[in-house]
């Protein structure tokens, strides 16, 4: 037979058991995260439509699309969550109940250029919160407290939800008399922490003929730090020159009013006016995120207020306010900063037992027993020596191997080995199931992240 | 802005949000099962490059697979989780343990014809052992005990475990000097149900060419019936004839053997000549699961024993055995026979907190003490009519709905709704929330699946 070389496509990523067990721990923390903030769980297709998902059309996105014909159809691999949402609450819309909250974790494909840590194929973790018509700020008040829980849930705890609102910044930019002006400032401002402000004032002045003394003023504002009181208070001063400005205003200080009642401790939050997000979509609050130890990472949260999901497909308003996590990314970044939690346990299974009979039959019935009291367990039967099978429950780090001999069948006994300490002791099943369960219920405390 | 019609494609499954709930809990009581046995969760591309995904080519599955190019890359969308596995463990041979025992719960894509029950986009849950070289035969018994555990978990009762072993069948057709003709034959005997004994011996002497009285000897083998210690004794009858019959035979008492210890009741299993399976594929113990009431969906699991995984991608023999679960066509049948538990909860959240004060401080620090206890939490602040609040909970199905009114607020207590009695109470937060924590355990004791 011809061998074909197996190889997994570059921007793909595939991983070894134990790490795609800290993977899927990290996944299913933020579905559970999620899930307690009143979320519920959304699958669409992978492939939808070129219409339907391509109805915005133009820009850097529709390049790196997948799309292909299958038969008489145009179809493409969805790039995002948000337009599969969009379609699916415009499609839904008379079925669904608002606010509709919804998360949704899944694959989405970018053809992007390969280049270390860029994925074509990576795991999104959105929750969008969506209004009919209207929707209440409390809702993205909510969001930077789903954000802390996700991200402690993980054991990351140095870290910063950065907030700012895009009607302070559009209605600042109209104080200035910039209103036509303020996308191109606000795409200048968000390079403000890598070209720093003297650059910021360059491109301004020469590239917008903006004048100087107005350059200081958007400088001397985006420089304003401080605790979100300080913050807020020095905003205050710009109140009443703008309506928009005002509600702005007022919105973030709804939200940051709200922070520590939601949970989210005072150190884990900053109001940054230089972060704006997604120039031509979000309309209120947006958030970033930012390992404190790791600034070069960048954001590793983001999302925002928003006015219209669905524009493209009826003619509703449904305004909303969502996050996304890039959970491949994330993993990437938290690997190759050394922040996987190396105590994780990662093993499939909590017990393996060794026969050392030729009947099978104890060993099959205590394979039984532990798996009805919730052990995760494996026979180990092969064919191989002693020493091999206890490499094998090394190689796979797991904690417990149960030994069952002659010796241990006539005295209805088991002798539990723990491949930790090396000690061997001699149980009834029952003292060796409220034993394993009580080890590794200890070794599940450990969370997927160390700092 | 031009609004275009959304639409899902046909033959993909999208559901709403209360189906989607119960389709997320059989796939998580699947993951679970799965997980219990000692298997590890494996993810791999949904793109692989055609070469690869193709090499064994040929066939009625490469016209229904999605395959495109992007740029240089000649790419295709996997059609199962079979051939991905086979491309994992060649490709990563070196750093795995064997016996490698995955599951992988995943979409797959195959562009059938759409019609009723059909989908082009369905997930498969799949587990597999992979032996390096040799695998004990302890792995063939231990599958039936995962299908009987993974049904049992998802409520369903009514089902039949049926088994077989293709070297019984392979080595009879030999005694009767049929091999040649045996993949014919077992194509033919596979009909059995549908078209009768008269019809199979019919196609069996006019379309193979095969003698009266051997087909008589055919029909009189598969027609053995009984318990499994009955069908194994009349087998015994064929014993000495034939060495691969002789071996297929001892590896069935084997799996029989064992399967009360690893907890398969009886009366969930039966010995069935009749049953075949992939025919150049498996070679060993092979399995089928029917519903006891719905014969007509044909089997919800199957799978067996192979000796030869990866052949396309390397010289070592990797032997093995597996089953797979198509989720997404089970949970269609199961609708289709008015089988999912209308009991299941599907809310996105246990309590709905109402504020009736203008200040939001005190809900939202219920809401966190909630989410702190675990209890899925949802605050309602649109500005609507207390009825159309209650209506959101009841459209949702969320059991609890808090108030927070003045009272409330002064006295330090809570209002608890309970939605389906009616029925309403003062109570402090603590007892709140032990209250609503034991309401949700009771109705999450209900299964996905109700006979």
């Amino acid at each position: 037979m011809e061998i074909i070389r197996p190889h997994t496509l570059s921007g793909f990523m595939e991983l070894l058991p134990d790490r795609q067990a800290a993977f899927d721990d990290m996944l299913e923390r933020l579905r559970r995260t999620y899930a307690l903030y009143g979320f519920t769980a959304l699958d669409t297709p992978v492939i939808e439509s070129s219409d339907v998902l391509l109805a915005k059309g133009g820009g850097e996105t529709e390049k790196q699309v997948y799309r292909f014909t299958k038969g008489d159809s145009d179809l493409s691999l969805r790039f995002d969550l948000t337009v599969p949402l969009a379609k699916y609450v415009a499609l839904h819309y008379s079925e669904l109940s608002f606010p509709f909250r919804r998360f949704q974790t899944g694959k989405v494909y970018r053809g992007e250029r390969a280049q270390r840590g860029r994925f074509r194929e990576f795991y999104q973790c959105d929750i969008d919160v969506i209004g009919d018509g209207a929707l209440d700020i409390i809702n993205e008040a909510e969001i930077p407290s789903v954000i802390y829980k996700a991200f402690t849930s993980l054991g990351l705890e140095r870290f910063v939800i950065r907030v700012n609102n895009r009607k302070i910044l559009t209605g600042f930019y109209s104080m200035l008399g910039l209103a036509d002006k303020s996308g191109d400032i606000m795409r200048t401002v968000d390079k403000l922490d890598k070209i720093g402000p003297e650059k910021v004032r360059a491109i301004l002045t020469d590239d917008y003929g903006i004048p100087g003394d107005t350059a200081g003023d958007i400088l001397a504002f985006i420089a304003i730090k401080g605790t979100n009181d300080q913050v807020i208070s020095a905003l205050e001063s710009y109140r009443g020159r703008d309506g928009l400005f005002d509600t702005g205003l007022d919105e973030l200080k709804t939200v940051v009013r709200y922070l520590g009642d939601f949970g989210v401790p005072e150190d884990h939050s900053a109001v940054d006016l230089t972060i704006a997000r997604g120039l031509d979509y979000y309309t209120g609050t947006v958030y970033e995120t930012t390992m404190l130890d790791h600034p070069e990472v960048g954001s590793i949260c983001s999302g925002g207020r928003y006015d219209d999901l669905a524009g493209y497909y009826t003619d509703r308003k449904l305004p909303g306010v969502g996050i996304s996590i890039g959970l491949t990314r994330l993993f990437f970044v938290l690997e190759d900063c050394g922040m996987l939690n190396p105590e994780l346990p990662t093993a499939p299974a909590d017990v393996l037992i060794i026969p050392m009979t030729d009947d099978r039959g104890p060993a099959t019935k205590l394979a039984t027993s532990c798996r009805e009291a919730g052990i995760r367990t494996q026979i180990y039967t092969e064919n191989k020596k002693f020493k091999a099978r206890l490499t094998y429950a090394n190689r796979l780090g797991i904690p417990y191997v149960l030994l069952l001999g002659e010796d241990e069948i006539a005295k209805n006994m088991v002798s539990c080995k723990d491949m930790e300490s090396g000690t061997q002791e001699l149980m009834t099943t029952g003292d060796l199931i409220a034993h394993v369960l009580s080890g590794i219920e200890k070794k599940r405390a450990a969370a997927p992240i160390k700092e």
